[in-house]
This record gives C-alpha cells, structure tokens and sequence, in this order.
C-alpha cells in the first residue's frame, strides 16, 4: 500500500476559527490522517453525565471536510477531576503505598472496575455517536497504557483483583504453595485472601510471587482495554488501534494487540537515546541529534508483530521534546529519515506530533510542525518532502525477513524480578543481537514466544526467552540455524527452577553454574571478542563451536541449535550472526558506522544516522541523508 | 559609616556564672553586638503561657553592662514539644505527604494559622517586655526561613490556604482554567475546592499549577513574618532584622525584606562550596579551604539590595562547621579576608557564629571562636585582627555600581518547574554572570525586576529573567548597555507561552526553537568559548553579534539591548562583558586567579583567595591576605 | 580440638524419600554436622497451635542415623503468615513509617512483646521435645539477626519501649534533657512520653537522642533472644548458638553473644566483596572471585571473641550467590582455602550452605554442593579435600595474638550519627588497622571495649574507639603499645563533648581542631604515606613522633599510649604498624601481594588469595593455594 502522513491535532486547544485554516494546511502540507480526542474527556463530559459532543462534531465537520481522514481517541488516559469524587479510590498506588494523584494523566488503577466501566460507557457514548461516521476511519483506544510506570499499581483494587486471578490460576491454595516453593521461608499461605501484593517486603519477594503479579498486572491492562474493545466492536466498523510507548515493556503488547486491529506507537528516537536507553556516552554522543540508529527499527519491527502486519508511527518526534533529561533538535533532515525508516518498515501512516507546540501546560516546550504563534518549525518542511517522496515512490510493500527474532515481554518480567546480576537485562540482550543483525545489513522479523511455525526463516533468535513449552519442538522442526541462551529456557512458567536446564531435550548442554560479571570484567573469547555480564558453565554439550580463552564453552550445537552461554560483547554478537548467516548461505554486508539498510519488498532503503557524509555502494549520503531504489534506479 | 564586629551567643547553653567573663571578652576582642534569645522558646516558656523571662533579663543585664549592643531573636525557628500538643497538625508535610516532625528545628507549616498566631504573640510578650528597652538595639524574627528546605509544605493547612490564595488570584475557575491551560489532558477543575498541591501526580503536574505553589508559599513566609513584623512594631522602635540563609530560593527575599529595616545572612564559604554549588572538582579542590571567590560576594550584594542598602553577616564562618558532607578548616587569615570582603561591600556588622562552640545537640561540631572548654580558635585572633584593621580604616562607604544584575526569585521558580534540559538553573546562570563581572573586577549592584529606574548604570544584565511586564520599556529607556537571555522574558507571569517570545517589543529577534544540552556537548563559538546546555534558535535579529562556528546567532543586538540565544561557557562570559563594557569605555581588569577587587567608595580592597601568593598592581598578597588603599595609601 | 564439617540442609524442601540418600552423602562427603530448621515454622505450627513435629522426628532420625550431629535452629526469623492476623502490628516499620510487611523474612519487629513471647513459646516447643535429645547437639536461635537492616524499626511498639527504657536509662526528664543538651534549639522534653523516635525530623535529630535509640534497639535484640535462651536453658543442656551475618554492626554482639555458648557466622567472601565492602575498582576486581583477604579473617578474629574462644562458621559460601549485585563464582580453590582461613583462625566447624541448590523462592540461584538436580558442584569435591586435609593435621589449636584490637558497636553507631565527614566510617577505620596488621603477617585478637587486662598483648590497637570509661587506664598500665586516635575517647556516652579530648589523663595533647577532608584531598606525612578523610589538630603533645609535611601532629606519644590525629592512608598504616612492633621487637612480615599467614597454636598457615602464582618463603602457592606447616614440616 502507499503508505500516509498524518498529524495529532488537539482542536480544544485552539480558537474554532483558526480550525479551518489549520486543516487545509494540514492538507497543504500532504498530510492525509488527523488524530483528535484522546484527552479531552474534560471538554466532552464537563460533569458526570452532561456530555458536549457539539464542539467536537463542528471539528470534525471542519477536518473531514478538508479531506482529512480521522482517527478518534476514547480519553481514558485523562479521567477528569470529577471523576474522582466518584471514585475516590480508583488512584493507582506506587510500590511505597503512596497514590499517584490527579494534576497530570493516567492517574487510574488498572483493576478499579469502576473506571473501568466508566470508560467503556465513555467510548460507548462515542461509539454511538460517531461508529458509524465513515469520516471516523480509525478509532484509538486509551493512549500510551503504561507510560509513566503506570502498569503496576499496589491498590486495594490490585489486591482484591490479584487474589481473585490467582485463585483463578492456582485452584487451590496448595497448588500455589507448591508451585512457589514457599515452605523456603515459611511463606506458606492458608487462603488467597491471605495473599498480598509483592511490595514493602523486608527483602526481596518470592519470585515466583513477583512474577505472578506481572503477570496480573499484563492481564488488567488488557482487560481494561477490552472493556473499550467490546464498546466500539458493537457500535463501529472502523479499525481500533492502540498507541503505544517505546520500551515500555510491563505488559504483552501481543495480548493486548489480538484484540486490536493496527498497532501504532510514538517514535521519539532523540528522546529515547537520552532517557530510554543504556549506552556509552560516546555512541549517546555521536547520535544525539539523531538518535540511535537502531532503536526505531526494532519498535517498527516489533509493532509490525504486534499489529500482524498492520501499524503505525502515531507520534513522529518532529523537533525538541520536552520530557527528556536533555531536549537538542534533530539534525537537518532526520525527521524526514525517521520518516522513512518507518515507511520502510511498513507502516501505514506516519503522524507527526503535534501539529502546533501548546502554548500552556506540561508540553508546552514540546516543539509541533507549527511555533506556538504559527510559524512552521523546520520539521513542516521535512513532512512536506516525505509526501513529496511519497507521491515519487508509490506503493510499499514487505516481505518476509530472513531473520526472525523472538521477543517476549514476561522474559523481561521474568529477569526483571530475577536478574541474578545487576546487567542482566532482558531488553538490552534482545537489542544487542538485533543490533548485530542491522549492521549485517539484515532485515528482522520479531515474532512472539508463541510462534510455531518458523517456515521461511534462515535464522531464529532467542536469547533470553525465559519459558516457552513447546518452542524448543518447533524450533528444532525449522531445521534452519537457532540461536538460543544466555538464560534461554531456564525457568518454569512460575519462575522456579526446571528438572533440566536449558529446559529442551534438544540440547544436550547442561547449566552447571551461572556467574554474573561487573562491568568491569570480561572474559576473552579465542577468535575475537568477549563475554561480559552472564557466563554459565555448560558441561555436556554435543559440540562446542566457540570458548574462552580458558576453554569454557561459549556457544555450543545440536544440529541447527545453537546455545549461547554468554552475554556476547558487540564484537562476538557481530562474528555470531556473520557465522550463522554463513551456515545458511545468507549474505551480510559490511556498513559504515551509522548506514542501515532496510529492504522493503522490492524497494531498498539507505539511510546515514552519521553526523557526517558517509559512502556506501557507489553513492555518497549527507548527514541525515536517505536513498532509495527500485530495480536498480535510484528513485531517493 | 564604620562597620562594626558581633557574635552570636547563646547564654542559656552555659552556666550564668560565666556570663560576665564571657560578655567582658567578647568587648576585649572588639566585638560590638551580641545576638541572643532566637532558640530559646523552650526555656523563655517553657510550658505553655508560663513564661520565665528572668534569665533573659539577667543575660541582657550582664552583657550590655559590659557595653555590647544587643540582637534579640523572636524564637518561632524552634517551637517547643508542648506546641505540638495544641497543634497537633502544625507540621509541614514533605512532598511524599510524611510529616517533618519535632526533633530538629522548623518544623512548622507557614500556613497553619495557629502556630503563626501563636508566634506572633511569642513575639508580643518579648516586644512588652522589650520593646522599649534601649538596650535592645534590634530585632531578628525568626532564623533562617527556608532553610532544610522548609518553605513547600504539603499539609492540608497549605491545601486549604492555597485553594483561598487561588480564589483571590484568579477571582473565578473559569479564569483559572483558562490561564493554566487546563484543558491540555482533561485537567479543568470546576471549583477552587477542587484543586489540590502538585505533589505526587503520575508525572510532572501542570507548571502553572506548581508555579503558583510556589508563588503561594513565597507569600506564606511573607505572611508568616509580617504577623511578627506587626507585633514588635506596635511594641518597638528598634530595627527589624531577618537571617537568611545562603542559596534559599523558595521564597522572594525582596518581598520579605520590603517588610524589614536591615537584612542580614549567614556567610560559611567553605561549607556552601562543598554543600551549595557546583563546579567541577578542580576548582572545589583549589578552594577547599577558602570558600569560593564570588559566592559571599554574591550574596552581600544580594542583600545589600533586599535591605535596601542597609545589611549585616549575621552568622560568619569561624572554622569548620558540622553540615557540610566534608568540613576542612578555613586556611589562615580567611576569617579576616571573608569578613573584610563583606565589609568592603557594605556590611554594616559581621557576627561570627559562634561564640564557644556547644558541647552538645545537633551543632557539637560546629567551631567557634572558643572551643567547648574556652581555649581560642584561629579565629579568634583573626576577629581581633579585623577589629584592629576598622581602627585604621575608620568608615566606609558604598557608591553605586557601574554593573547592575537583576535577580528575581520566581524566576528561578519557574525554571525549577520548567527546567526544559537538566542544567538549567537560574541560580547558576545568574552566578555566572556575576562571576565573570568579578573577574573583570567590577562592583555590581544586584537589583530587583520591579526596578524601573536604572540611572547611573552602564551595564545592566538580566539573564535568565522570566517574566518582568515594563520591565523592557525601562531597560530601553535607559540607553545603557542592555543583556537579556537566554530564556529572558520567554513566560507569562503563569509560566504559559506569550504571544511572541522574548516578550518585548524591542527585540526583533524571535526566539523559534529551543535546544537543552548534555554537559558533554557544546556549540563553538567564532572568536572563542562556546555555548552550553543552551540553545536557542533565533531569526529575524536586527544585529548578529556573535554567532557559532555555524553560524547561529549567539548574541544579537537592538539598539543597546543585545539578546543572548544560549548559555555562555566562563570565556564566552568573559568575551561578552568585556565586550559590552567596552562599548561603555567601562574599564575592565585582568586578575589573577583566586584575586578579587572591591571598590568601597573611596577604599580600593584587594582580597587574595588562592593557596598560593599572588602578584598584582605592584604589590604582594600571601594566601588569604588583604590589601586595601585609599587616595593612592595602602591602609593593610 | 579436631576441626569438623558441616552443612547446611532443609528437609522440608526435598521429598521425604530422598533423605537418607542425601544423609549417607553427606557423611560420605566427610561432614559431620547438619543445621536444619531454622526457617521451618510453617511447617512445624502450620496453623495457630496446631504443631506438626512428625517430619522433623522422622529427618532427625534418618540424619542422625548416618551419624551426623545436629544443629536445630528455632525458626523464629520467619514468623508464618497466620501470625499477622494475631498480631497485625508486629511489623517494623522504617524510617518513612512504612510497615515492613510480610512475603520474605525478618519481618518483625523486636519490640513487640507478644511476637518475641510467641517466639519464646516455640522455643519452648521445640526444647519440649528435643530438648533432652541427645542427637539434637546444639541449637541455632533465630537467624541472622539485623539482616536485611532489621534492627532499628519506628514501630508504635520501638516508641513504647523506648520511652520505658529512657526512663529506666535516665531516671527524671530533667536528667535527660541535661544530658542530651536538648536545650539547643528548644527540643526539651516535659516529660518521657513525648519523646518520639529520631525519624522523619526536619534536619538530623540531636545525636545523643539518635544514639540513645541505637543502644535502644541493639538492647531489643538482646533481649528478644534472652527470651529464647531462657526457654531452651530450661529444657535443654545443649549448646546454644546465634548465627551472625558479616558487617552487621547494628546490635551489640558482644551484648547478644554473653547469653550464648557459641559465636557462629555467615562467611561469603564473593558477596562481601560486591556488597558489603568499600574499596577501589582496582581492588575489587583484582578479588573478584577470591574475596578480600582480610575481611573474613576479620570477622573470624571477632566471633572468636564473641564467642569466648568458641565459634564457627555456620554458613560458607560453596559457590556464587543471589544476593550480590554481581554473583561470579569463586576461583578453584578458593572453598577450600576459605574453609582453612576459617579454621586456621580457630573454627570448630565450617558449615557449607547449603546441601542442594533451592529450585525455587528467593535464592533458587544461590550455588549449594549440589545442583538442583542433584549433581555435584565443585565446591563438593573442595569439601570432601578440606575433610580429607583434616585428617591430615588433626586437632588445631589457638594461642593468644601479639595483637589487640579493640572493637566496639556503640564507636559504630556514636559515628553514624555524627561522622561529621561523609566518608568516617569506624568499621572502615578499624579493618584499615587490622589490614595492616595482617599485610605484617601477624595474629590479632579482636577485643571488647570492655577490656580491662590486657596481660600479653605487645600491641593493643584502639581506633576512633568513641568512649570507654576506665579503659585508658587499663591501657596505660598495660605497660605495651597502645595506639589511640583519632577520634578515640573524644565524646560521653551521650554522644557530646567531654570536658576535655581525649578523655583520658594519660594524653597530654588536647585536639584543638577537628577536619574532615574529601577524597580527592590528603595531607602528606613526613617520610611517607598520607593522612585522608579526617585530621585533628593537636596542640600540648608530650612528643611528636610523625607530622605532615607542614609540621602538624599526626602521632604523638605519652610513654607508650600513642595518639593518632588523622586517618591513615595504607602506606601510613604500614609505617604505624611496623614502628609500633619495632618498639616491642616484635618481628613482622613483607608478604608479596594477596599473601596472608596465621598461626595456629603450632601449625602455620599461608593462603594465596591473589590470582596468580605467588612464592614466599621458599615455596610456590598457585592461586587458592593453602599451605601448612608444623614443626618445620609441610603438612599441605
């Protein structure tokens, strides 16, 4: 399909006679979709049960009209004031048992039924006024579920509900016993109703206990999301999306997703490499008018999962954020790049925030195409070029990568409440092999824990995969090079230990110790790089293909089945996906620091996140530069 | 006139036999005025409406029998532990809504109307009983407000006189509404009743909504003091003084002040240069033991303007002190150099703190100018030294400055709340222009932004300044040398984005984008320095000044008012005052390191606050020396 | 005596079938001892007064029939989940007021009365029944008492008790308020029920109020375990035993340690070293997977005083921990080596923790002898060589060290509440002396302050020892080298200032002074080393033998009491210590780098703890190396 731009667009923010002016400029500008609504319960429900839907009607008379196509948010991440005087106790509480009050957004409990409901009827009144607007093309559900580390709450509503799900889990109250091993402290419980939430423990809690609450914790937000789901599914066609956050990681987007029909979510890349991602202050350095090179492809890749196939970029940083430590302004050119690594990855729409900077409240220093007083930022001229781009591209399709990646949200859970070492981090680990798979110039699929057909691949990774019964069988069936461990199937789905680690009949290794390592100490590798962070000690294994300096293994076979006993620094992660890809006759490239590639169907995508001009293949990229071809023409 | 030697003694710690041979050696070592009584609640009433005056009275007797002239504290720094008794609900709440309870000292809430009464009659029963007794020469009210960070209180007395506060600000809630920008996530609020302090909200609450918290809580303290102010005014004749602390920025001295006769602060060079100012470790390391050179400075000119010219150092230095994370000694003659610098700049008393130091509590490692068991510190000699040099020098007195730096408390408020990028801090920017003013050996005067007459001054810096209406018809006006920026005049007075940005009709240049920076990052500058944590991006500027190696104006200029886009590194300061003086034919001075000036009227100082002895204008200065002329005469 | 084995085992974990097999390997693995129990309370009382003593019948039978001795542990360290509901307010709660709730262990309070009565009945229980049993040898109370920071709690109950035992300490308010000065800032109390506990205050509370509460709570603990005691010297002549956790100084233990028979304690050498120890990088990595090469030897030296010449390590480290925030495992070698540290330095028995790895609950990745499925870790065969080295030396035995050092809890908590530097630190300063001791090759015998004869000491060390009435002249009639300082005998026992400092008549020299110093800062010694971190400034000294660079004391000496001013750095220690042996001709070691000796009674012992090869004295100890001779004669 052709992939759209698009734009969030607040029309309560601004006087009604300037709305007219706005959209066609939005047209102007090449943008197709408006995204409206999501917080503006205030202005649509200005007290319980007086709704003013009149200003919202005339906004998107005047937005539709333009030829703009409208995606409508439900606003339950910003209940009103009055809302909790009707529900005192719908706050989520923090760990420490203080709540999280009303004075910014998503000041809810996950588990408070009575909000929950409140916000169904919410999206029920929208529903029947608008369901069956064809002007409303895409709904939007809620916004950003988890931004503000907002998934776990430890309310009286939590509790109450947390029992409940166990009891629904375990059966029996022995049954939980067992399966958490709490005769270990005397932790035995008499009845579910003696269960309590996992924090303000003198030491750490029972893993198990931990992880069950994660768990739960996953399972609200998506039934807090189905609530708004079956409102809309019974009054509209139009396709439901949700809006997700980057690494944000305490729910299953997967479980969350099968409900949904697209998945979108906020690429703010220079915001992300100062506040969501670990790094040496070199690369944080190199890339900070750019942000990572990678990071944005791996969400591209793992919405495209989310939303089996279908997603989009919501939110396009298109100039300095406000929310970061630090807020510097994107090279020259970088948002429309930003732009094309998510069209060449696939997605639908693209949809910059915001159209104007707010002139009050908490973003109001967040930069939009437009000044606050209406002058076009730099970013208004990028947008533009991106449809022009668009118009010279047409179509773009996807196929299949020869790469998959599997990513799993309670593996990170899991490590999370069990990291044995303060480095061990579930996310990092996927994003260091999937970095690898970049700089080999690959593409990547990411696909859930619950894939089990792996037809087409070449290479399947899962490091880190926590648990997954089942897996290992489908992997071995895919007869293609696997790569799994460090940690790879070496926990029960109560986060206990199994009969066997690594938990596979297909892999003769055993685990006979695990180390964690301080950033200080690596063990070196015979051929070139290190392990840092995790080592185990295997014993038992068919075939060792790479060890230590010392002997110890490091990445062991059983036929196709690779098992990593490390953490690999960038320098082994590079000679292990070169190796693999070897096996399996799958070309790599050799790419100048900051130059990915992202090949989408039969368009092939250059892009320099490098602050200098960079060559590659023949041509020569500016900073911030992207090319593209066709059947061999260079069409960008 | 002729500056004047204290100390602060506090009889009720020592048997009232010593009293007289304590009293008779203060007057040997030249000291003038004793301050007494600001802790003492405990034992002036020791329960509650029993008052015990009589140890007081014989205290006052001994010591001005001995010919010193007298400060009485009113006490409300220390509540007793029966207060808590009547008003159980009188403590401040911190941020996480724990109470700041009795043990310590200021554990009161501004806001509780009880406790103010009740202070306001403590300062009644010392005003009847003293108010008209000649001995007493001044008042001090209270001790430090703000300081262990004192002025925001969560309690439901400050939620209850804030919501009152907001009534009588914005008049309706609509009007509230409305200049928060409520409706940006559904957070309008349909009643004063409704709005709570901006603690604990999910992320940062609206700045609008914690800037007027703080102006609140700014005028609380103010209100707190003027119910004293009003109680000893009807009872007294003598002077109104108040102490404040060092870099407490909560609440707005010149509002306090505007109240009060004198000001006067507590100047510990050492232990704010470890506890209260950044600065990278090699200049902390070369200052250790001397304090940093313009950080007194600094704050004498502060309070010479909150006094309205009229200023004292209440509490100086003597050694090292208990609260600082590490506590070196002064090197030899410091406590002569700090108290010459703060008489050079118009103190009209230094009183060191303290006089013996306590055997015991929370200070028993605090020095003073006796150790417990009565043997001289150094700095007893030294204070005898500075007795014996204002002999010699006889008066002195304060012209105006030709450089005037406009310090304004909210803004260093709204930037607190809308900090944009982790470095920016007002306190800091301002410091560091007033550092670079010093280095060109200039005197400063620091001014409120409600001045409007700027006669006399050449220079006239406001870096920084937030929000000032008129302010720029006035600096205009004066025709003088004009720096304004970075963010200067960029909010209104609701921290809410004007209509054009800087807010001033005699800028041309229009601020479009905003860039924060990571310490690690800076932007060259042609000609020399750079730009750090900082960035504007301007257009339409009349004059390009300064630019980066890039080309991005830096410094523009309208007229005599020039606008600066970023954050000046120390020689880019440099560059710009010496610079903007010589358009002035200001004559600049190039110092050595650790070397300062200050011009008293006629007496030229010259303060040495290296470790190491320096050369300069044909003399020789020793570590810690003092040099000091006058018509062409050195006098030390 | 003839050192033994032990190991640590947890019936109730395993199937009951799996026992005797895990009995007869343990014997055969040459371990004599078993601890069980002491977390067993859930299973032993499953519901309120219901016991179910039938599985630890049949465990004690089938361990004891493969001929191992028991220790049986009172399980009071894990109160079941059913006691909350009989006493809800049991819980500690920290310093915030947050309760410290129940999902892991410890959680309890020590001053509630009716947990430490419920602890006491199943004591009672337990001494019921076993008690005269003759294969129950000994009895463990409770577990690591204060782990997890579980001593000090601001519970209503801690408030409760602590007003009676200010009561009892003082006697009158008046005396109190005297003796805590609390005249400074008006905290005088009317009476004992308004004093609080030293939290949550607005800034520190008064230091003899913090220190009172210390010597409070380690009083609690004492006393919650004499509960114990008592109901088992009722019913039982077995030895009882507390087993302690390295670097937990919050309790007196030598207070705990006069109820009890036998000092026992946990000895995880890897773990410190991540967790528990101050240290450069260099260091600690260069120790990574040995531990460091005093911190055990310390903590031996000390239980061996605890204990009254009795002690054991009840849990040595087999492999990596959980716990730390880097778990690697341990050189080969090193088990065996801290094994024979252990018993070089006097341990009747080492007790491996644990039998089996855990699969489940908090520490499922904490290394046993055994892997979770039940195959041998190295640690094993370490063991089994450790057993069979026994039987190679036999008995081992103790004689009195050339060295004292004296170690007291109150010194620990006297400089926590007032370091007056960040980095004072007493357990800091006093392992700082006692690794130099070692780096000299000598035995030292860890003292109480209560010390009095100290008849064959040629050394007797008393850093930063806070107070200790009486003890100066037990020293100066010691007629040896006695080093003092700084900060020794410098406060009263409520922690404020004596009458003069020291506080002893045999020291001339008076501190005039007191500085602490940043890191980054040190005063350079005549002849070598450095003074860091804190200096005194003496003045009267009797004779100056080691002064700064610029002439300032650093040691003084009054016959042969020595004063030391500042904190060494190691360079100086090693000076101090080899100086003071000289002066007593007593011969000292160079040992190469990680090389450490003891002496016990006739059999010599060398440990290699660095990782490499080292040679001394004419042999080569490989990394983890344990040599031992006896008359001349290499026994390992």
């Amino acid at each position: 399909m052709t992939p759209a731009l698009g734009v969030c667009y607040y029309p309560e923010h601004w006087p009604e006679e300037i709305w007219a002016r706005d959209a066609a400029r939005m047209v102007d500008t090449g943008l197709a979709w408006v995204r409206i609504g999501e917080f503006a319960w205030s202005r649509l429900e200005p007290e319980p049960d007086r709704f003013d839907f009149g200003w919202l009607d005339r906004a998107i008379d005047v937005l539709a009209d333009a030829g703009l196509r409208i995606v409508l948010g439900t606003p339950s991440a910003t209940p009103p004031r009055w809302m909790l005087k009707r529900f005192p106790d719908m706050l989520a509480l923090d760990a420490d048992g203080h709540p999280r009050r009303f004075g910014a957004r998503r000041h809810y409990c996950f588990s408070h039924t009575g909000y929950r409901d409140a916000a169904a009827r919410m999206a029920e009144q929208l529903g029947e006024r608008y369901g069956r607007d064809s002007r409303i093309a895409a709904w939007q559900i809620d916004n950003e579920y988890g931004c503000h580390d907002t998934v776990l709450s430890y309310s009286d509503a939590a509790r109450r509900a947390f029992r409940r799900w166990l009891k629904a889990r375990y059966g029996t109250i022995d049954a939980l016993n067992t399966a958490w091993g709490t005769v270990f402290w005397s932790m035995d419980y008499g009845s579910f109703d003696d269960i309590d939430l996992p924090n303000q423990t003198v030491t750490q809690p029972n893993p198990s206990h931990d992880l069950a609450f994660r768990r739960f914790s996953s399972d609200q937000v998506v039934a807090f999301n189905r609530a708004q789901v079956d409102a809309l599914r019974a009054r509209s066609d139009a396709e439901l999306i949700h809006n997700y956050m980057g690494r944000v990681l305490e729910f299953d987007h997967f479980d969350l997703g099968a409900d949904l029909d697209i998945a979108s979510w906020d690429s703010y890349p220079i915001g992300f490499l100062s506040d969501r991602l670990e790094g040496d202050a070199a690369h944080k350095s190199a890339y900070l008018q750019q942000g990572d090179p990678d990071m944005q492809a791996f969400h591209h890749d793992l919405y495209r999962a989310v939303g089996r196939g279908r997603w989009w970029v919501m939110e396009q940083q298109p100039g300095p954020v406000n929310w970061a430590p630090y807020n510097p302004a994107p090279l020259p050119g970088m948002v429309r790049l930003w732009s094309w690594e998510a069209i060449a990855h696939g997605a639908e729409t693209v949809s910059y925030f915001r159209w104007r900077q707010a002139p009050f409240a908490q973003e109001q220093m967040h930069a939009g195409l437009l000044t606050p007083d209406d002058r076009p930022t730099p970013a208004m001229a990028e947008a533009r070029q991106v449809a022009d781009d668009i118009a010279r591209i047409g179509p773009v399709t996807q196929g299949q990568s020869p790469v998959a990646l599997i990513f799993d949200y309670p593996s990170d859970w899991a490590w999370k409440v069990l990291p044995q070492g303060a480095d061990f981090d579930y996310f990092r680990l996927s994003f260091a092999a999937y970095r690898a798979c970049r700089r080999a110039g690959l593409n990547i699929d990411i696909l859930p824990a619950s894939t089990r057909d792996f037809t087409g691949y070449r290479l399947i990774l899962a490091p880190g995969l926590a648990h997954a019964p089942g897996l290992d069988d489908a992997l071995a069936r895919s007869a293609t090079s696997v790569l799994i461990g460090p940690r790879s199937l070496s926990v029960t789905a109560d986060l206990t230990i199994p009969a066997r680690r690594p938990d596979s009949a297909h892999v003769t290794a055993r685990i006979d110790q695990v180390e964690s390592l301080p950033p200080d100490h690596a063990r070196s590798v015979k051929g070139g790089g290190s392990v840092r962070h995790w080592m185990e000690t295997l014993s038992g294994a068919d075939e060792v293909q790479i060890a230590t300096d010392t002997g110890a293994p490091v990445l062991t076979r059983d036929g196709a089945l690779h098992y990593l006993a490390g953490w690999p620094d960038d320098t082994l992660w590079d000679r292990l996906i070169r190796m693999l890809c070897a096996k399996q006759d799958l070309p790599v490239q050799t790419l100048p620091d900051g130059l990915r590639l992202r090949q989408a169907g039969d368009l092939q995508v250059a892009l320099n996140y490098a602050s200098t001009e960079t060559h590659w293949n023949g041509i020569t990229l500016p900073p911030a530069g992207v090319a593209a071809w066709r059947d061999g023409k260079q069409l960008l």
